[in-house]
C-alpha cells in the first residue's frame, strides 16, 4: 500500500489493551501519528515500559499500569477498545498459564465492558491459533480448527477461542459492533531476544553465530507478517464501516465481523532459517531437535476477506522485513538500549 | 452394576456448585445418602430450591445461595469440589449466554480456588458438546472435537473447552489432583419441562398429546443416560486413586484425567419420539421443523475408559428409564408438587 486510509481529524479515543507490548506499542504510535488521543492498559507481565518510553512525552498519550483481567473504568469519550493483552508466545503462556487464560476471559470480559459503557467499537486480537493444527491449507475464517482443548498449548489457543466466542455473545447480546482480528505471525522492532518465538530464536543465533535450533525437520511452514502492515492491517479493521459485515449490529453467521490479517506467503521453518542465515551474514549451522507437542504443522491465512472488505494486504516481502529487522537485533543482542528507538516505520 | 461402590465411613465432605439444578440435586441426594456432608452452593439461576426442598432438615446438608463465577470461600475440610453448576440446556444458554460463559471460566476458576486452599480433589462437569459435531463415531477422549468458536452454541461449547483448559492448567501448575467428566445426554425426574431439551420437549408434547417436534428428519443421533447410572459414575470419578491417571498429579498427556460418561446405546431422534410415544400412550403425531444451526448430527460416547478405569457402565437401559421417569413428566405436566418427591432411586 502507497499510504495508509486512516485519518482522524477528529481525534477519536481509543484504549488499547496490551499497549506496552511489542505489537501494541506498534498500534499505539500508529494511532497517535494519525491524530488519535491512545489511553494505553498494561500490567506489563510480559511487556515493557520501554517500549513506550519515546510516547509518554505526548499529551494525547496516558499511560494506565492495570490489570485488564480486573474490573477498569474509563471516563469518556472512548470511540474504541483494542483489547491485545495476553501473553503471546509459546515461552510466554507456558510460563505464565493462568494468567494467559484470564487475559482471554475476563480480560476480553473487562475490555468489552468498556466499549459498552461507552458505545465504543470493539476490536479483539485474536490468532490464528485457534484455527490449531489445521487439515485445511490456507485457513479461512469460516474454517472452526482442531485444537487440543487439554494439551500443554490449550491456555492460549483455548483462552483465544473463548474471547472470540465472548466477543460474539456480546454482540449478539447487546448489539454491540465488535470486530475480530486472527492474527497471524507478526514480526517486527521490539519482540524480545527470547521470547521462544522461531524468528528471535533464529536472528538471536544467526548474529551470535550460533546454530540455528529448529525443532522437527523443519518442514512446518509459517507465515510471517511485517509489524507495520499488521497494524495497518488492525486500523483498518477497526475504523471500517461495520456496513462490510451485514450492518445491522447482529450477524447472522453469514458474514461474521471476523477477519484473518497475516502474510500469505508460506515458508518452511528450515527455508526461514537459511534466509535469517543469509540476511544477517552469519555463519551460523543448523541443528536439529524432537518436535514438542501439538506443533501446527501448516499455518497460512486465507487473506481474500481482508483483501475484500478491507482493501488490504501485506506490502513488506520477507526479505525486505528481515533486512529491516535485523539493525534492531543486533542492537538488543548488544544490550544497546537503542535497540528500542531503532527507526523503522515510514 | 450391582451396587455402588462408593462408600464413606469418614464423612467425608464434598462441595457441589450447581448443587440445586437436575443433575446437582441428584447427586446431593446420592452422597448423602453414602455419609458425605454436602455444601450445596447455587444461584438458583436456572435451578429451583425446590429440587434440595427434602434435602434442607438433614444437618450433614447445607445450602449457599451463591453464583460461583464470584470468589467464595468454604472454611475446610473439604475434601472434594464437583463443580456442576452452568445453564445447560441450549434455550438456557441461549438465554443467559453471558453467565453460561462466567460459569465456566469464573465459575470454575473459583471452583479450582475452592479445592486448591483445601487441599481437595476438583472435578469438572464438562460435556460431550466440547466434540462439537463429530467426524468420528463414538467419540473417545482423545479426540480434540470440532466447534464453531463463534456460532451460537459456542457460549457453551467453548465455556466448558476452557473450563477444562483451566482444569488442566491448574493440574500442571500447582500439581492439583483434578477429575473432569465428559458427560453425555443425561435424563430423569426434576428435568424442566421446558428447558428445550429433546427429550422433556417430546415427553411434554405426548403427554399432552401433541405432536412431537423434531428438527431435521430426525437422522441425528443422541445416547440418554438415565441419572441414577450418570450420579454412580461421578462419583466413582471423583473419589477413584487418581494412580488411575499415571498417578503423579502431573499427566503428561499419555493417560490424562479426563473420562466419558453416558450411554453408549445411540438412538435417532425419530426413533426416540417413537419410543415415546409409546411408553406414555400417547396419540401424538410427529411434526417436522427446520435443523437449527450447528446441531450435531452424531453423539455417541465411548466408554472403553470408564468401563475400565472405573468398572462403571449404565445399567438401566433406555425402555425402563423411560417407564421410570414417564410419571415425575405427567406429574409436573399436571402442575402437582408431587413432581419433585417421585421416588425414582434404588
Amino acid at each position: 500500500m502507497s499510504g495508509s486510509q486512516i485519518s482522524n481529524g477528529r481525534g477519536h479515543r481509543v484504549v488499547i489493551t496490551g499497549g506496552a507490548g511489542f505489537l501494541g506499542s506498534h498500534m499505539c504510535e500508529y494511532l497517535l501519528e494519525r491524530n488519535f488521543e491512545v489511553v494505553c492498559v498494561d500490567n506489563l507481565l510480559t511487556s515493557s515500559h520501554r517500549n513506550i518510553d519515546s510516547l509518554t512525552a505526548d499529551p494525547r498519550f496516558s499511560f494506565v499500569l492495570h490489570d485488564i483481567a480486573q474490573p477498569l473504568e474509563i471516563q469518556g469519550p472512548v470511540e474504541y477498545v483494542m483489547h491485545l493483552a495476553s501473553p503471546a508466545s509459546p515461552r510466554d503462556y507456558m510460563q505464565y498459564p493462568i494468567e494467559t487464560l484470564l487475559a482471554g476471559s475476563s480480560g476480553t470480559r473487562w475490555a468489552l465492558e468498556i466499549a459498552k459503557e461507552n458505545g465504543a467499537v470493539l476490536l479483539l486480537a485474536s490468532t490464528s491459533e485457534v484455527y490449531g493444527d489445521p487439515e485445511v491449507n490456507p485457513q479461512a475464517e469460516s474454517y472452526w480448527g482442531r485444537v487440543n482443548p487439554v494439551g500443554p498449548r490449550s491456555v492460549y489457543d483455548e483462552a483465544k477461542r473463548f474471547a472470540e466466542a465472548m466477543t460474539m455473545a456480546y454482540h449478539r447480546k447487546h448489539g454491540m459492533d465488535v470486530r475480530i482480528a486472527r492474527l497471524f505471525n507478526v514480526y517486527g522492532p521490539r519482540m524480545r531476544l527470547n521470547d521462544g518465538r522461531v524468528l528471535p530464536a533464529f536472528m538471536s543465533q544467526a548474529l551470535s553465530n550460533e546454530p540455528l535450533t529448529i525443532y522437527g525437520n523443519g518442514s512446518q511452514t509459517r507465515s510471517f507478517c511485517y509489524v507495520d502492515d499488521m497494524v495497518e492491517g488492525l486500523s483498518r479493521l477497526m475504523t471500517c464501516s461495520i456496513s462490510k459485515f451485514g450492518g445491522n449490529g447482529r450477524s447472522s453467521g453469514v458474514q461474521l465481523p471476523i477477519v484473518n490479517l497475516g502474510n500469505p506467503e508460506e515458508v518452511t521453518v528450515l527455508q526461514l532459517a537459511r534466509e535469517v542465515v543469509e540476511t544477517t551474514g552469519s555463519f551460523s549451522d543448523i541443528s536439529f531437535e524432537p518436535l514438542p507437542e501439538d506443533d501446527p504443522k501448516l499455518r497460512r491465512p486465507d487473506i481474500t476477506k481482508a483483501q475484500t472488505l478491507l482493501q488490504w494486504e501485506p506490502t513488506v516481502p520477507r526479505a525486505e522485513g528481515l533486512r529491516k529487522v535485523t539493525p534492531y537485533f543486533r542492537a538488543a543482542l548488544a544490550g544497546e538500549p537503542e535497540a528500542d528507538k531503532v527507526t523503522v516505520h515510514g
